[in-house]
C-alpha cells in the first residue's frame, strides 16, 4: 500500500426551480484527471441546505420520475412551519434536501470514477428559485507508480 | 500535495423520542480544531439502527416540518412485521433510519466545515424513547505547513 | 497521526428482483482484516443506477417493513416516463435506488466496522429482476504500529 495524498477544489452548477436535476459527473472526472490520482475515493458535497446530491441513470425520463417522486416526499403545496416565520416559500425544499442528503463517497479507479454504465452522479436544487450551486469535492488516493 | 493524516474520535448526543434532531456542527468543528488539519474530509457515522445523520437549516419551524415528513416516511401508527417478534414498538424507527442513512462526508477548509450559511449537521434518533447516540468521526486531511 | 494508507477492492452480491436486501457486513468485516487497517474509513458504494446501500438490523421482520416502505417511495404500479422510452418496467426502481444513494461511509476501529450491536450493513437491489450487484469497497486509515 501506499500512502495517502489528497486534492481539494469545487465546482459550481447553474441550476432552475427546483426540482431541477444536472450530470456533474463529467465536472468530477474532470478534477479526478487534475488531481492525477490513479485510485482512490472521491467525496462531494453540497453547499447549501436546499440542494442535494445522489446518482440516477441521467435520461430525461427517469429525471422526470425522480422530480415527481421528490415533490411526493414533501410536496410544494403542504403547510409548512418553516413559512411562518420565513415567509419565503421553501419549507419543501429544506426538507426534501434533508431527506435526500448533501454527499456521496465514489470509488476512482484507474482514474476515473467507477460507476455502472447508465449510473451518472446528479447535483439537485430543490429551492423554489434558480440557483448556482457549489459543490465542494474532496479526493483522496494514491497516485500511479 | 501532501500526504494524509487521520484523526479518530466519537461525540455523544443526547436525544429525546423520535424523530427528534439535534445540531452537531460545533462538536464537529471542534474535533477539526483538536485534529489540527487544516483541509481535508470529515466523516460522521450514527452508531446505531434508530439514528441518521443529515443536514438542514436548524431553524425550529423547518425542523418540525422534517419531523413530520419522516414521520409520513413510515408512520408509528402502521403495523410492522418488526413488531411481531420484538414487540419494542419501534418498527417504524429502524425503517426511517434506513431510508435517511447513518453517515455524511462533509468537507473541511480552513480549518472548519465548509457549509452553507444555513446549513447545519444534524443527528437524528427515530427511537421511540430518548436515547444518547454516539457518532463516530474520522477526519482526513493535510495540516498546515 | 500516522500517514494514511488506501486498500481497494470490490465485493460480487447475488440479489433477487428487488427490492431485495442482503447483509454485506461480514464481507466487509473481512476486507478490513485482510486490509491490515486497524482504525480508518471504510467507503462502499454501489455500481448500477438500481441499487443502494444502507444500514439496518437484518432480521426479517423489519427487513420486509423496510421493503414496503421502498416500494411507498416509488410505487412499482405507477405511470414513470422512464417506461415511455425504454419499456423496461424498471422506472420505480431507478426513483427508489436515487433517494436511497448508492453510497455509505463507516468507522473501522480495531480492525472491524464500529457499528451499533443490531446495525448491519446491507446492499438493496431495487431492479425488476435478479442482479448480481458490485459494491466498490475503498479503506483508508492507519495500521498498528
Amino acid at each position: 500500500m501506499q500512502s495517502a495524498s489528497m486534492f481539494y477544489e469545487s465546482i459550481e452548477v447553474a441550476l432552475q426551480t427546483g426540482p431541477d436535476i444536472r450530470d456533474i459527473t463529467p465536472d468530477l472526472d474532470q478534477l479526478i484527471r487534475k488531481s492525477q490520482i490513479e485510485m482512490g475515493s472521491l467525496c462531494a458535497t453540497m453547499v447549501g441546505s436546499t440542494g442535494s446530491i445522489t446518482t440516477i441513470e441521467y435520461e430525461p425520463g427517469v429525471v422526470e420520475d425522480l422530480k415527481k417522486a421528490i415533490n411526493r416526499l414533501a410536496p410544494p403545496g403542504l403547510e409548512y412551519e418553516h413559512e411562518k416565520a420565513w415567509h419565503d416559500g421553501n419549507g419543501h425544499s429544506h426538507v426534501q434536501a434533508a431527506l435526500l442528503g448533501p454527499s456521496i463517497a465514489l470509488p476512482i479507479r484507474n482514474r476515473q470514477l467507477r460507476l455502472g454504465t447508465w449510473q451518472q452522479v446528479v447535483a439537485i436544487n430543490h429551492d423554489n428559485g434558480p440557483r448556482t450551486r457549489t459543490v465542494e469535492v474532496s479526493i483522496i488516493g494514491t497516485k500511479q507508480d
